[in-house]
C-alpha cells in the first residue's frame, strides 16, 4: 500500500525570529507517525503571504495532506487563510455560523467585538470549517481530490484539541492508512543504556518492531512502532517484564494520572507539603480532571516558620539536621497527613538553586517521603539541571515514590 | 544596507517522525536575530540525500547563509555532507587533521575504530573546518563568493557551543551586519485586537520599527525591532503611554518576576491561599530564584473542609455562596494573609472544568482576591480552553491582580 505523505507548515515571524519555540510540529509529527501517515518535510516560514504561497505550493507537488499551524487570527499579520485563497484562486467569504459565534463569544465577555475581528469569520468558499471549542480561530480543511489543505490555528492547546477531535476523524475517513500498532512504554529511575542492555536481546528477535527510546523528566519512554495487525502485545508483556518495577505506565499517561487511578481504586486521600517544588507537585496532581475525589489540598511549606507552625515539624528537629534532611522530610509527610486528616501525606524537600547549596548540601538534592497510618518511606535524591529542571525532576520522582509505596499496600 | 538572509536546514528522521523535538532551530533562529541576520525559513527534512539537496539548492537561491544541524555522523544514514558536495561538484577528501583526532579519541578511549568512524573525517575539498569541542563530528564551513554553507552536528549542545565559538566570529567577520535594537513590551487583559486597535497610529507614524504581537498565558507580547542606533526609546515610550496599566514589563520578564521585584523592594511578605489553580500560582512564584525572600508559603486549599479549617473561610459563606464566590475568595485572601503572617495574602478560587459548571457558575469562571491591612479587592474572571488552559490563565490573571494592587500602595 502506498504511503500517504504530509508536509507541515508551521506560520509565524515569532517563529524564525526565535521568539516563541514551535512545539507543533513535534506535536503533528508524532501523531501522523501513529495513525501511519508519512511526514515527508516541515517547513516553517514568516508572516509573509509570497512564502507562505510558495511553501503550500511546493508541498502540494509531493504530498497528499498538507497542514498548516497559524496565520489564523484576526490580525493585519495573519495571511494564511489569504495565501491559501490565491493559490486554489477562490474567493474568501464570511461565514455566517463563525460571525455568530464570534459575536457571542465577545458579548459573554462583555466585550465590543473590534472591526478586525471579522477577519476570522473569512474562508475560503467551499471550505469545510473545523470547529474551535477552547479558542477564536476557527480550521479550515479544503479537499481538491486526493488533496487535503488542513489550517489549524497556532495556539498549541488549541491546535492540539482540533487536530484529535476533528483531523484525525477527517484523514482516517478520506485515505486508507497502513494497521499501526504502537505502544509506549513508561519507566523511571532507569538509564536509557541499562535499558538497552536488557533488552538487546527481545529486540534482535522481535526486528519487525521499531524501537525508540526517549529520556523525558520522568524518566526514559520506550516507544514501539509496528505497522501490521498483530503481534505487539507479546513483545509489550516481554519488555514489561525484563523492566519491571521501574515501569509506571503502559500509555502515554503522566505520572499525575497513575497515582490518581491508584488512589480512586483504593479510595484513599493524598495531601501534600511541599517546599523545593514550590507548588508544582499539587499543580501537576490538580491537573488530572476529578483529582479533587482523592487530593484534599496540602501547603507550599516554603519557609522554615510554615514548616513548624503549620505543617508540624519540630523546631529542634530543623535547628539539628536543617530543613533539608531525611528527618524534615519524614516529619512534614506525616504532619500533612494527620492535620490535614488525610489517609497518606508527601513531602518534598530540597535545594532547587541556583544558589543555596553547600559542599555537604549541593543544589540538587531533594529529599521526600511517602506517609499513612502504618510508615513512612524517605528517599534521598540528587538531581542536575537548573532551578526549574530540578523542581520538575523532583515533582516527578516523589509522585513515583508515591505510586511504589501505594502499590506495595495489600488491597 | 541590505539584510542578511540565512536559512535554517535541519536534518534527521527523528526530527519528522515526531521521535525528538527539534531545539535546534530556536536556538539558531534567535541567536541570528540577536546578530542582525534575517532567518527567512526554516526547513526539516529527514535523512534522504535527494531530500538534503533539494532543500539546499532551495535555500541557496534567496539566501547568503545556509547552516544545517544533523547528518555529519559516521553512520550510514547520515548524508549531510555527501548533499553539498553533490552539490557543489566537489569530491569529498579525508582530512588529515580530523582523522589523526578520531583515532587519538578511541586509543584514549581503549576501543578499536571501527571502519565507518574514517567517514567522519571526510570533507568537501576546500572546506574549512570548525573545531568540536565537546563531541566527535567536526562541522564545517565552505565559502563561495557571497555565500556560505555550514554545516554543524546535531546535537544540541555541540551545535550551540560550535555556534558560539566559531559561527558568530565567522560570520561577523565576512558579512557587515545592521546594528539592531530590540524591545519586548509585556501586557495583560487586552486583546490582541484591540492593543492593534490602540497603537495604529504609532505604528503608522514609526514605520521603521517593525512590531510583532504574540499572545501568551499572560496577555500579549509587543515585540519592536529597528535597524539602527537609535530612536527606539521614545517609541517604546509612547507605546507604553497608550496601555498603562496594562503594561506589566518592558522586557522579557514573567510576570512572576515582576511581582517579586516589587515586592522585594517594598519589603512585603506574601502568603497564597488557591483552589482551582492547584499550586500552579506558588509553583511560578518559586520559579524565580530567591523568591524565599518575600514568599512565606500558602496552602492549595482543593476541599471545602480544607478552606475551613486552614483559611479560616466560614462555613456560612461556603453555604450561602458556594466555594466559587466573591465572598470565599475574599476570605481565602484575608484567612492566609493572617495565618500566615504575611503583609499581603492572595487567592484564587474557581472552576477549572472540564466537569463541574453550571448556567450560572461555568467551567472557567475565577474570582481572585488580594488583601492587605488595609483592604482587600476581589476581581472576577471568565477564562476559556482547557482546564490547563484556564489554570494558567488564572494563575497569571492573580499575579496581575497582586502587581497592580501593590503598585497603587504609597510607598
Amino acid at each position: 500500500m502506498a504511503r500517504v505523505r504530509a508536509e507541515i507548515i508551521i506560520v509565524g515571524d515569532e517563529l524564525i525570529t526565535g521568539e516563541v519555540m514551535d512545539i507543533n510540529s513535534y506535536f503533528i509529527a508524532k501523531r501522523f507517525r501513529d495513525m501511519g501517515v508519512e511526514v515527508t518535510k516541515i517547513t516553517t516560514v514568516g508572516d509573509v503571504r509570497e512564502e507562505i504561497k510558495e511553501a503550500f505550493l511546493r508541498a502540494m507537488e509531493k504530498n497528499e495532506i498538507i497542514l498548516s499551524s497559524g496565520g489564523l487570527g484576526p490580525t493585519l499579520d495573519d495571511h494564511t487563510k489569504e495565501a491559501v485563497a490565491d493559490i486554489l484562486k477562490k474567493r474568501l467569504v464570511i461565514d455566517d455560523s463563525i460571525l455568530l459565534k464570534l459575536k457571542k463569544r465577545f458579548k459573554e465577555q462583555g466585550v465590543a467585538m473590534p472591526g478586525l475581528a471579522t477577519k476570522q469569520a473569512l474562508v475560503p468558499k467551499g471550505a469545510t470549517i473545523i470547529e474551535n471549542p477552547v479558542g477564536m480561530a476557527p480550521g479550515i480543511i479544503i479537499s481538491i481530490n486526493k488533496k487535503s489543505l488542513i489550517l489549524l490555528p497556532g495556539t498549541p492547546e488549541e491546535l492540539k484539541r482540533m487536530f484529535e477531535d476533528s483531523v484525525i476523524p477527517y484523514i482516517e475517513g478520506k485515505y486508507s492508512l497502513p494497521p499501526i500498532q504502537i505502544a509506549v512504554i513508561r519507566t523511571t529511575n532507569l538509564l536509557e543504556t541499562e535499558i538497552q542492555d536488557r533488552l538487546a536481546k527481545i529486540m534482535k528477535k522481535a526486528n519487525n518492531v521499531r524501537f525508540s527510546f526517549h529520556p523525558t523528566t520522568t524518566g526514559v519512554d520506550i516507544k514501539m512502532y509496528l505497522e501490521g495487525k498483530r503481534g505487539l502485545k507479546k513483545v509489550i508483556k516481554e519488555v514489561e517484564s525484563y523492566l519491571v518495577p521501574n515501569v509506571y505506565a503502559i500509555e502515554e499517561k503522566e505520572i499525575e494520572e497513575v497515582v490518581g487511578e491508584i488512589l480512586r481504586r483504593k479510595n484513599m486521600l493524598l495531601s501534600v507539603a511541599e517546599s523545593c517544588t514550590g507548588g508544582l507537585v499539587q499543580h501537576r496532581i490538580t491537573n488530572v480532571p476529578g483529582s479533587s475525589e482523592y487530593f484534599k489540598g496540602g501547603i507550599v511549606a516554603y519557609s522554615n516558620e510554615i514548616k513548624i507552625s503549620e505543617c508540624g515539624v519540630k523546631e529542634a528537629t530543623l535547628k539539628e539536621h536543617g530543613a533539608v534532611s531525611e528527618e524534615v522530610a519524614r516529619e512534614l509527610a506525616e504532619g500533612i497527613r494527620e492535620r490535614y486528616k488525610a489517609d497518606v501525606g508527601i513531602s518534598v524537600t530540597g535545594i532547587a538553586g541556583p544558589s543555596g547549596g553547600t559542599k555537604e548540601k549541593p543544589v540538587g538534592l531533594v529529599y521526600m517521603a511517602v506517609s499513612d497510618k502504618e510508615e513512612t518511606v524517605v528517599e534521598k535524591r540528587v538531581f542536575k539541571g537548573t532551578r526549574k529542571m530540578i523542581k520538575m525532576q523532583a515533582a516527578v520522582a516523589v509522585l513515583d515514590l508515591l505510586r511504589r509505596f501505594l502499590l506495595e499496600i495489600i488491597e
